[in-house]
Parts: structure tokens; C-alpha cells; sequence
């Protein structure tokens, strides 16, 4: 890129990611980021005060490509049921994806987040406050007969956990790890619906 | 213990498990179990021909402890709902009281699990097929209204994978961990007598 040319942060998150895809989180450096962009490492700092704002910065938005994904299923077509099969569906095929198409941006991120808890427990607030909606749309409707809708969610949420936390990536590519997805998919409906 | 004390498998096993626990995975030798029991390294081979395998055997008697205690679960009082219930909240606390009681004997046991997957495989299968006893129960009794109980009984494993996978274990100190696992746990179950 031209030094010339508008110097976002968006940009700067995106050669950003290329640099930690490239180098790894442990020795991608803001003097990369910059050498990169064509501009000076001070340019960076204008934007993100410190490497560790560079960082949680990416890593954030690495989270909320899912989060923005997820939130068309809830504001979507279809019983609250199909809603939530949707749902974790789409979670379980955007992890996957991420975890098999890049496996060294995923490593990567995998470095991050567990260094920046804080910020994932934020991200799956996020998503169980998602699942909460549709949990909430269920009972309104009388579909499904629960408590708590947020206390719901959350279980539902920690019960797909192997579909979902990249701790369990390594699982992902067995055989016959759609099949138990969908089982336990079939039994948490199940237990929605009884109340 | 003096050399001329019969030399047992499971006093050499007692004894690799405290070398475990004070040199770790990686450190530990069959010359350091030898010199603890007073015996040649050559007596220990006799019982284990490998150090692959001593390993192994020490791994399997760790993961037994618990199999053992959940089969007491299987085989005693209470409806099939009572047994499934009683049978997770054993699992969790057996695996609670591992990672809490003795933290570095549990980081040595999770470093050797993560290389001995046919084991844990094992393992897995084992309590999968103590779950599926019970939910075989269940259906008989007409409590349980499933299809393959094998089926059910991974899924229901699967779904409770935050409260029994090592991976998790730094969850398991959480605030509010118990009534998560008490509200998954009663998913499931309402899951499970719908059918």
C-alpha cells in the first residue's frame, strides 16, 4: 500500500493479521505492522496506543466475525427450535472453518485468547446473550417451556462446548463428529421443549 | 522398602506415581523408580518391558480410580434419572478433587494423556458404556424415551465434556461452576424422559 493512501485502523487490523498469520504471536512486533503498512511505527501507535491494544484489538475483531454472523441467525427466518438448530450449527461451521482452512491464523489466535480472557469471556457473553434471545422468542411462543432464558442459554451454550471451544479443535475432524453433534443437538431441543 | 519385600507390579506403579509427581512427565526414568524401591533397573524391566509401557500401566491405574468408583454408581440404588444424575456429579467431583488435591501429580497425568490417546479412547469408552447401562435402564423401565442408548449415552458424555475434560480444568474452580453443571445436567435429563 502507497504511504499516501488513508492510514485506517481497519487497515492496520487487517495487515496486522497477516503479520501474526506470517510471524506468530510471539514475535509479530508493531515495527512489522508498520514496515508493512509503509509507515512509521509511531503512525501505528496514533491509532492503538500500545502493542497490547494492537493485539486485543485483532483479536476482537477475529471474535466478532462470528458474533456478526450468528446474530443474522437470530434476527432470521424460523421457529425459535429451527433458530437455535441454525445457531449452533452456524457456530460449529464457522469454528471449524477457521480451525481447517488456516490452521496457523488459528494457532495463532489460539495464543491470543488464551492470553486475553478477559476479552473472551466478553465474546461468549455476547453469544449466550444471542442464544438468550432465541430462548426468550421460544418461550413466548410456547415452544419451549424453561426457567431462566439466560440461564438456559448459558447451559445450552457450555453443553455444545466441544463444537465450539477451539480446545476441542483436535476433535473436529473425526469421524462421526457430525453425527454426535447433531445427537446432542436432538437431546437439548428435547429438554427445551419438555421444560 | 527393603529389596528382599516381593517386588509387585502395583508397588512398582504406587512408586512411579510418587517419581511422577516429584520429577514430572518429562524427567522421570525407570532408573529413578528402581532406585526408590532398592532394586535394579533390570527388576522393574521384568515387570514392564518398556518404559512406554510403564507408563502406560501408571496412566490406565490413575484413569481406573475413577472407572471403578463410577461403577458403583451403575450397580447401586435409585431410578435410572437418580443414577444418571448421581453418575456426572461423581465423574465431576472425582475429577474436581484430581486437578485440586494434588495439582502437579494432575499436570503430569494431563501431559501423559495428551500422549496416549488409544488410552483415553479407552477410557472414554469405558464410562460411555457405564452411561449407557443406565440409560438402558432407563428405557426399560419406560423412563427414558430414546433410540440407540450407546448413541444416547455418548451424547449425554459429550455434553457434559466442560465438567469432566482436563482441558476445562480452570473452569472448575469458577464461580457459579456447580449451578451450571446443575442446570446442564437437568437439560439433559428432561431431554432424555421426553424422548
Amino acid at each position: 500500500m502507497a504511504p499516501s493512501a488513508p492510514l485506517t485502523a481497519e487497515r492496520i487490523l487487517e495487515v496486522t493479521e497477516d503479520v501474526l498469520r506470517r510471524h506468530g504471536p510471539a514475535k509479530a512486533t508493531v515495527v512489522d505492522v508498520a514496515r508493512e503498512l509503509g509507515v512509521s511505527h509511531g503512525s501505528v501507535y496514533r491509532h492503538f496506543r500500545t502493542k497490547a491494544a494492537l493485539r486485543e484489538a485483532v483479536t476482537k475483531r477475529w471474535l466478532d466475525r462470528t458474533t456478526e454472523r450468528l446474530a443474522q441467525v437470530v434476527d432470521g427466518p424460523g421457529d425459535a427450535s429451527a433458530k437455535l438448530r441454525r445457531w449452533l450449527s452456524e457456530l460449529f461451521a464457522a469454528k471449524r472453518r477457521k480451525a481447517g482452512d488456516d490452521p496457523q491464523l488459528f494457532a495463532t489466535y489460539s495464543v491470543l485468547t488464551g492470553e486475553l480472557s478477559d476479552l473472551v469471556d466478553q465474546h461468549i457473553d455476547e453469544l449466550v446473550g444471542q442464544l438468550t434471545v432465541i430462548v426468550e422468542e421460544g418461550a413466548r411462543t410456547g415452544e419451549f417451556a424453561t426457567g431462566d432464558p439466560a440461564v438456559t442459554a448459558r447451559a445450552v451454550f457450555v453443553a455444545t462446548a466441544l463444537f465450539h471451544d477451539p480446545r476441542h479443535a483436535g476433535m473436529w475432524s473425526r469421524e462421526g463428529i457430525e453425527e454426535q453433534f447433531g445427537e446432542v443437538c436432538a437431546l437439548l431441543l428435547r429438554g427445551l421443549r419438555q421444560g
